[in-house]
């Protein structure tokens, strides 16, 4: 019956391994693709760039500086950078990372060698050697990992010249934009001021009262959406929404920077349910990632910067952080909102029965560290008995390593086919239902929840 | 090994699988029993009364008006609700519901066409059809199911005239009542003192004081244990307990609507203690379902009142929550307490080392959304390892949808005996201990938890 | 392909069982060793000093006192007691203690007879026989069980004169002290002032600045490093850490007796990154176990002591709890810091995060209720796709019940390769490496982490 299983899986992940990919939410750089640039070389295509890999050889002792990280590392040589990371590869042993880089190594790159010291230096000269090859530029790659779409995300302030370029090009690859706009929402943003006068300056708008704020903000999503976008993204520690009777109190006192911590978070709550409520109206798909603390190791915030894997996850309240919005726009069915955690518990406890009842919720994929073989194993099996599958938001590879797209989706695919597999071996459904459900949880119900390629 | 697993499990199964039904907790309603009426059509049978399906169907966007819920929906044709319902049956792929109400069409009401939209109609007139028939009223399909003990839910102040009437009739299936007093104990309750009132008119007691107060709590105890009551209820959404040295002063201040929210709060954690301590005394055994936030979305409470699937589980501190009650009785091995909980996170760190320690404690099964397979399975996977087999309260069926109560039980013995025969797989112990066991799990543990059918 | 998993587990932990013992955590008295003297009786060996044994009976209605349990089961007849426990052996079927207590009987003890009624008395003479043997004596069986070091838990102010006794004898056995200083560090000790005044008698130094206390402390610390100690060991129910500015304020005010509750916790909270500060100066490993409510049944406190089974996990937040602590000193990494919960939710969500970042964090291994196959079996799918498995401290068998350390461990090497296969089979890695992570996990990470045997 095991054997019995995994032939099911294997049947059902050939039957949508080669269907394309759908990415609708990830961060990789708009420029790649307009200027079609060749990447520069290995470290840079697989280290530095990756906090997933440099957060994992700084826990074991080895000085960001070394890896070429940052200010602090601009003098690093790449081949160094390079080997270093080898020199620690069996610290990836049992993660996705580990899985990833194989994929991108042996598939993407067809490097042959196994990745060891012995090896470093010439795999790292035959990576060298493919990324000059027109076949290894971002076009030509994007194309034959056969992205049939690919969301970056965009400060609410970028003037997204690039993805005009890329829809002014002759080339056809389909890379749209999403409208991040915490930083002029969030008055606990340290440069929300300037935010707001570079959003004054880039429409043109005074923003005066509060109602001159929402026009300005309003005038920004018109752009996005011209440019393609077809979702907004917030990025939040601590999920808290609040409906503010007077908002433009608050707002004229975070102006001239009187605001306390409170009148902050209380305004930054209030702007998540106009967003919610500017959605309704122009239908962009709204997506909550809750709960990451986000660049708690000071230290390196101060040396290395932002995003220098010390993110941790903080336990998460959806039901009473979601509660006012809801109840201002929740039951709108033609509004979606997907919620993405980094707190487990919330699969069963609060997301399931969330997006089981109000119309407008969907459940995103698993998120960063649980984008993993386990944590999509969790997910399937503390969600589906609840919200069924048609309320989640098929799948997400949220990442800055391009050329781990495929794999990152290739994974995925192998984790629902297996779910799937158990699912019939339990006598849930059966294989037709298991195909279509197949199909559904690799590109459908990423293109519905998005409302792109549709 | 694995096919080896499974004839294992079906064995256990089969070893239980016609065990009469003990189902100590639910909410059927009495009048079925009392006046065996034939139910009205298949969408009142399968889907009106029914959160865990509409609640889904709603959250794709499907009006509960058109469900036939609550006095808006009382216009809807059934047979237009029952077509709805098929058509949207794919929505309930993965989940229980779907698992159960297979059972229910084509074991308990055996249809045989599947359930399509093409069939919608005919299946609808089959259903029709039996519900006329003596075989389908609800007393013969309660011998049918082979139910031992079914017990109701009741307020404090139900009159219990259909258990009267059960009791007083020819027919024998036993159906007993359980004494739920959240209303006439918890003056966050928004009829508490209308409530009090009517106590006080039921008992023909005066309620001027709090030992007054307590003497009407007792005789409505009593005349439950005389209808049959083995035990209490609970529904508590932040579980407090709190021993308070003169309630009296605070229970006045309520009888005046002069309570803060506060001393409700403390009020009511009193009362759970004095609940439990009136179960030493009178012997019925004390559930406690906590973290259910109620009622979440407003707008549909105003439409169409509570219970419209928009109950949502939240964190639950069962340790700090419980200190003040375990303290004071929790060393009193003649007492039971059941603790059921939503917060599956509180299984393996609370739940458990509670109950393997307070001689009173029991652990619910897997309730509500957690009643499925894979809540199953990690309830026994989080709990036995901590607390044995012993510390549990066997099976709840917990449902308002009679149909359902052998499918669920049944659902529960498959789980029983897939969880055990893992066990002698992995070498825990063999084949006739875990056949005592699935005994035990599938009526024994419930009846001593409860108290019945000994 | 589940009989090839078997097999591959199998060979595994064929490789790994006859490894020596390597215990850097547990609750061994050391004067077993020093006096090498026969243990007394089957009793006082299995029963009554285990709390995981005893609170199990006490649950199900067993009074303290007939298990010999404090002072008031000082009469107790110890066949008595062995009697109760056999009579009540089958509340422990699905347990860890029952294998552990199979592993003792039939692998250790060479019982051949079954746990019965019947036998309870057969079987207890046979166990008091064997512990007249020499064989059966602590040094023999500390020898026999290849124990390569065990390391107790000893109090800051303990003179060590058994560790002193062990180091000067002729016996080889490596049993070295841990330092476990909360009774001097933490004012919420009921002791704590009279701590203060034995530290200072211990060590004859005053104690009257906040200078002259660390001053003392580190003397303990020297003189415990003398004995042999590797590292320190803190227990602590809520985590807070916080750097004081003036430390000596409120450390003056502790030593009048008029701190608040809160002073107590910022001063216990500034305590710990001293030690943690000292640990970098002279290289002891610290240990934190957060997150147990101790002795929460006040009954039991008052009539039996402390530790009578009553300890309950509660919610741990790890991430907010050590902010001050890391940024103050992890980034070291010739520090080493583990982490041990029993918020097992925290696995993922934090602690696999923290420690796949922090250079001097490493989580601990399972822990009290989740030292068990299920528990291990978690404990590697939440925490090594995110840490890896070099983030690990190994294992720790954490017990005061000598005889069932190798049982303990031999469940964990069992649970090692039982994951590991199941790696394999997943794609992860191969045999070889697997191999060599199950070696590492089986001694090698345990070595590493504390600085021991190496």
């Amino acid at each position: 019956m095991a054997s019995k299983l995994n032939a099911t899986a294997d049947a059902l992940y050939q039957s949508v391994k080669n269907l394309p990919i759908v990415s609708p939410h990830g961060h990789c750089d708009p420029s790649w693709f307009a200027e079609n640039k060749p990447f520069e070389n290995p470290a840079s295509l697989l280290v530095t760039p990756d906090h997933y890999v440099f957060r994992m050889l700084y826990s074991q002792g080895i000085n960001l500086k070394d890896l070429g990280i940052g200010e602090p590392g601009a003098q690093a040589d790449p081949r160094d950078v390079f080997r270093i990371f080898v020199a620690h590869w069996h610290l990836f042993l049992g993660t996705p990372t580990r899985l990833w880089i194989d994929y991108v190594l042996y598939k993407t790159l067809q490097i042959t060698a196994k990745l060891t010291t012995q090896n470093a230096d010439c795999i790292y000269d035959q990576i060298s050697d493919k990324l000059e090859q027109d076949a290894y530029l971002p076009q030509a790659l994007f194309d034959s990992f056969n992205i049939e779409t690919l969301a970056t995300t965009d400060s609410a302030l970028d003037d997204l010249r690039h993805h005009s370029a890329i829809k002014s090009s002759s080339w056809t690859g389909h890379v749209i934009p999403t409208f991040r706009p915490d930083g002029i929402l969030d008055p606990l943003d340290q440069n929300f001021l300037q935010n707001l006068v570079e959003l004054a300056s880039l429409t043109g708008l005074s923003l005066d009262t509060y109602a001159d704020y929402l026009t300005a903000i309003r005038a920004r999503r018109v752009y996005f959406i011209e440019m393609g976008a077809t979702a907004t993204d917030h990025a939040i520690d601590i999920i808290h929404t609040e409906w503010l009777s007077e908002p433009n109190e608050i707002y004229q006192r975070i102006k001239q920077g009187l605001e306390t911590e409170t009148d902050a978070r209380r305004f930054y709550g209030h702007m998540l349910i106009e967003m919610a409520q500017m959605s309704v109206e122009d239908g962009l798909t709204m997506q909550i990632h809750g709960g990451s603390k986000r660049n708690t190791n000071r230290q390196l915030l101060l040396e290395f910067g932002r995003d220098m894997g010390a993110d941790i996850p903080i336990s998460t309240n959806w039901v009473s952080g979601l509660d006012a919005l809801l109840n201002r726009v929740g039951n709108i069915s033609s509004l979606t909102i997907i919620l993405f955690t980094l707190d487990e518990t919330t699969y069963a406890r609060e997301l399931a029965p969330l997006a089981g009842h109000w119309p407008c919720l969907r459940i995103g994929p698993p998120w960063w560290f649980h984008d993993s073989a386990k944590g999509i194993s969790r997910y399937f099996d503390q969600v589906v008995e609840t919200a069924g599958y048609y309320n989640l938001a098929g799948f997400n590879d949220d990442t800055r390593a391009f050329l781990s797209i495929p794999a990152r989706h290739d994974l995925w695919r192998r984790g629902v086919a297996l779910h799937l597999a158990e699912q019939i071996n339990q006598g849930l459904f059966g294989r037709t239902q298991a195909e279509d459900l197949a199909q559904l949880l690799s590109t459908g119900l990423a293109r519905q929840a998005y409302g792109i390629g549709m």
